[in-house]
Formats: structure tokens, sequence, C-alpha cells
């Protein structure tokens, strides 16, 4: 597919192509239909893009995509202002809220720790957090990252920075702020024999009591 | 995933969305792509869409997709004016340009008749195709559509209408317009075992001289 017949189809398609997991044959197929369309709905799908892409904000306080300054999580009162859940990004965010299990804050870090990627403590928003939890009346910090490698190291990272202010801060009680991670484990629904060795070894090592 | 922290970015995968075979979640990962891309980049991505819209033209004579009023492949002067492939829509030509074996002209007939999707000969660019066979020098109708009801209905009723006119002109020789279907039978590659029974039943009813 490489002889389009119009350079500004071909534009598109290059355009369209670029997005992650669209090829140019999926390309085509999308630009063709947006071509179908009329130009009223062109026009909404393109300055819905733009519009977003212009004038979105990003929280001050826990940097979630947010159409304020202050995102809308942060400022409810019915929230827990003394937990913060500190994930990778923005869809961790909505995942976690779809799950209606959650209360309280959250921070979002913008990525995590990965030198193979060249991504530092730096270049996240971990100092961010550091003085969250600093000022604020935090009592408790869930850390929600990915099961990886980069998400260990930063689970770590982050432990170790948060254990330092505490005791610094509160020498009388350096025990004042809980640091929790997600459970990790056999997904619901899984069957034990198809589960991979590492997670049911882990799930066997970190078993809790079982209650009626 | 219905809970979007702001308007702009739930407006962005509503319209994301709203392309063919994208799901909300893959909407908000493309969306969220686009995001962390360049100012520059985001409005590439939307004016090459919005140019291709409002500044496509169809050519005149065989109603693709082009820049001009008549594409490049109907002005080129190496092209066999004589014989005309018929294919329902522009990644057809596209698809077969790819191929290098063709040489000749195009139709896009925009479609194929589908009486189940309402659509009959007259909304398709099935007028303007005997149209150009009577008045141009056309000496070869290939028939390239879809190997499926529609398209056989449709190859049945072009055929016939191209067969009446044919007639009608030079009476005096009646097959001066040949009209031939593109072969149908085991794909390149494919294992006699697993072709589907109608397909390998065809390509032995129509099969074909062996020749070294």
């Amino acid at each position: 597919m490489n002889n389009y017949p119009s350079i500004l189809l071909s534009d598109a398609v290059e355009q369209m192509a670029s997005l992650p997991g669209v090829g140019r044959k999926t390309a085509l197929r999308l630009v063709l239909h947006l071509l179908r369309q009329s130009d009223k709905d062109v026009d909404a799908f393109t300055g819905a893009l733009s519009r977003l892409k212009q004038e979105v904000k990003y929280c001050k306080v826990c940097h979630t995509i947010s159409d304020q300054d202050i995102c809308s999580i942060c400022q409810s009162h019915s929230r827990d202002k003394h937990i913060v859940c500190v994930v990778e990004n923005v869809q961790d965010v909505m995942s976690i809220e779809n799950t209606g299990q959650y209360n309280g804050l959250y921070h979002v870090l913008g990525g995590i720790i990965s030198p193979m990627d060249g991504v530092g403590p730096s270049d996240i928003e971990i100092d961010s957090l550091i003085k969250r939890v600093e000022q604020d009346e935090i009592h408790e910090v869930i850390l929600a990252l990915p099961t990886t490698m980069e998400g260990d190291t930063t689970n770590f990272y982050i432990y170790r920075r948060l254990q330092n202010i505490t005791k610094g801060d509160n020498p009388s009680s350096p025990n004042s702020l809980k640091i929790s991670q997600i459970a990790r484990g056999v997904a619901i629904g899984n069957e034990i024999e198809y589960t991979d060795e590492i997670t049911l070894g882990r799930s066997i090592v970190n078993r809790i009591e079982f209650k009626l």
C-alpha cells in the first residue's frame, strides 16, 4: 500500500499510521471512513483532538488530566484526603475509579523509573509527592504501580524517600505514615493451573488469613 | 472506562472511538498518545485529516480519489486506455496497482449492489461505466469485484448491461467488447486440504490447461 492516488490521502494516512498500533492498511481504512462522514462530523473529530491538546490542564496537586487547575477528585469534599494512591498514569486513575473501591486521592507520577529508557526519579513527579506527604495531612500512601521490575524499583525508591521524611519530620512517631502496596496474587477467576509460577509462588509466600 | 477526569478528554475519546474497530480503551490510548506529542505534531495530524476532507477530489472519469479533476492513472500516457478494470472502492485500485500486473484504467463503483443494505444499481457508478464503454474505445472490461453474493450480483448486472450496449452499437460485431472477471481459485501458497469446499470445487470446474 504505497501507491496513493492523492497526496492529501497519503498525508492523512501517514498521520493516522503514526498512532501506536495502527498500521498503514488500518490507517487507510480509518481515513476512508472519515472521508465518508459529513464535513460536520470530521470537524467534530479534528476539533475535539485539537481542543484537548490546546486546552487540557493537569491538576496542580495530583497531576491527573483535568479541565481545571485542581481536578474534581482533589476538590471533592467526599473523598478521604488522608490517603494518596500513587499511580503511573491517568489511565490507572480511571481504572481504579471504575472499581468503585477507593475513596482517597491520587498522585500521578507520569511514568516510572526506568534506567533502560533513561527515566530517572527526577523525570517523574516524585518530588511533588514527597512534598505533598510532608505538607498535607496524609496518613497512608498506597503504591499502585505496575508489578514489573520498573514498578518495583519505583516502589522501592518512593518507599525509601517516604521513610526518611516521616522519620525526619516526626521523630517521636516514626510510623505515623502507613505505606502500603496493592495486593499481588492470583487474579480473580483464574485457574491455579494456568497461573504463572512467579505469581503463584508469591501468592503462597504472601498468603493472608482466611476469614469467614 | 467512563469516569473521564476531563470533558475535553471524554470528547476526544468519544470521537476517536467513533472510528470503526476502535473501542473505548484503544481510543483512550490513542488520544493520550496524541496528547504526549508536540502542538505541531497534533496540528499536523488534525490538519491532514481536515485538508483531505475539504480538498479531496474524485476523478471525473474513474471516480477514484485524486488531487486533480482527472486522476494520474486516467491522465497517464503509458497506460492501456482500451482496458477498464471495475472495482468496488479506492482500496481495490491501490491493491491492484501494488501487484504491478495491470496497466489499464480503472472504474471505481463506490460500492456494490446489495439489496440488504438498500444499495441498488443507481446508487453506484454503473451508468457512468456504461457511458464510458459506449463513448470511449474500450475493448475489455475486467470485473474485479468481491467474490461474494453481492459481488456476483453486481457482476451479473454489469455483464447484462454491457452485453446490451455493445450489441446495440455494433450490430455487425457483437463480440467486440471482451468482458472478463478475475480468476477465482485456490490462493497462492495455500494447502488444498485447508481450502474451503466452494473455492476448491469451483477451482476444479474452472480448471485451465497446464502449460510449461
